[in-house]
């Protein structure tokens, strides 16, 4: 489907764009569903924290309508959302009161192997660590080497994620997924206060989860607690749930809990 | 003058490009004098440093031609150049045999007040940390929101740059420039092995001031190596080299070696 830029059809952009210059910016990526973004809600108040600490100037009731009116149009997809600072001359410093730009990419339903939520993904042992910036933690900004050399570690089909850690070595999250593990009945996810993503389907099952009576608990993790776990998984708004069977010598058992909150996900995402 | 992508004249680029999508790039801002990019092995060489980091597959030589012919044509000013990595689908995986997309921007000399270098500048003393990461370290790459942010921190004209520590403590840069302080007649700069951009200017002062004889060194600096130096100086490809007379409460005086290397820089620069 054809690209929108502030609303209008384009599959361009200015050389002059602050997030091709510097980054600045931020990203949704929206699972599409008969025609309604899954989760809006919870995109949107992502980005309207990210769009507070970056000090963007974004009329949120706008983009709101307008990625309805593109989901609609879209079907059954995945909805890419960029907001940038837009343009600017040379150098750092911005003006406040330019409108944020806002860009909006459609693409067919992801095509990830059925296996990987059947039987469970073996996760790649990342080198590289994610440094800690708490100014930019848990915002999906446009800032993402780390992930673009994380990723680039493996080249195999055989892991459909990589792990990776922070520089003080604390389990952080997946190049492109939260993590959650298990340990006696306790739902654990990292503390992202310090580096990492908060995604929003990370959210969703958090709230889920504790609706639904199961404790949860957002701490550190070392990678101690991770090998000692009793399940593993990664999610994304994206993909929902994912097992994880095995990480580098860390193995797995696919359990009970993890195929409840992906049943979960399931119902949300399945179109 | 107008700007070129991959040798060809275009004010646009592909809402696919990675340089947008993640800051998948890099990018050098080069003085030119007279029809010619003013220190351009050095840009080249810190760009072949950043390639080889992040995998990029560019041909220096190809590039290496198209600046110095667009700089021909610009006489006079800056020219910045972006290296992204080009297109890509979804997701963080990069395809590593595709060519980098090469965008050439010119614009005016730079228009700093001319106090800046005669008298000197006040430094803002910038709240934002620099992140470690030694992966990325040094380079000049398009993750720069930790910019964006500490430039957003003051809008006065009374502050010409501001200090950046990293989340150590230690003194590292300046926003946009590099940072150098003399004590006993040695002139010190930040070790830029765990952030920070290795400068261009400040690679070229390095070298001439050891030509000269004088003592270098590059070291891990504390607030309080700052506060007791005997000189202050900052430097950049474009301005050169601004004495800094104050940031916070320090005071330093314009002394003679911050004069001898400014004089250095504005025989490379003045056209």
């Amino acid at each position: 489907m054809e690209s929108w830029v502030d609303g209008q059809p384009a599959d361009v952009l200015s050389l002059k764009d602050r997030g091709l210059a510097y980054g600045d910016g931020l990203f949704e990526t929206i699972a599409v569903r008969n025609g309604a973004p899954v989760l809006l809600e919870r995109h949107l108040q992502r980005l309207e924290a990210g769009c507070q600490r970056l000090a963007f100037n974004v009329d949120l009731s706008v983009l709101g309508a307008e990625l309805s009116a593109y989901a609609q149009r879209l079907g059954n997809g995945v909805l890419k959302l960029i907001v940038t600072r837009g343009n600017s001359l040379r150098g750092y410093a911005a003006d406040p009161s330019s409108p944020a730009r806002r860009i909006l990419q459609g693409s067919l339903p992801a095509a990830y192997p059925a296996t990987h939520a059947e039987q469970g993904i073996q996760m790649f042992p990342c080198t590289v660590r994610l440094s800690e910036q708490p100014l930019l933690a848990g915002l999906k900004h446009l800032n993402r080497l780390e992930q673009v050399l994380a990723r680039a570690e493996w080249r195999d089909i055989e892991h459909a994620e990589g792990l990776m850690l922070d520089t003080s070595g604390r389990v952080i999250e997946g190049v492109f997924s939260n993590l959650f593990l298990v340990r006696d009945g306790v739902l654990f996810t990292a503390d992202l206060s310090r580096c990492g993503v908060a995604g929003v389907m990370r959210a969703e099952l958090l709230f889920q989860a504790k609706s639904q009576g199961i404790a949860t608990q957002i701490s550190d993790i070392s990678l101690e607690q991770l090998h000692q776990a009793d399940e593993v998984m990664v999610c994304n708004s994206v993909y929902g749930v994912w097992p994880v069977r095995g990480c580098g010598s860390a193995r797995w058992p696919v359990g009970p809990l993890t195929r409840k909150l992906q049943a979960l996900a399931r119902a949300l995402l399945d179109a």
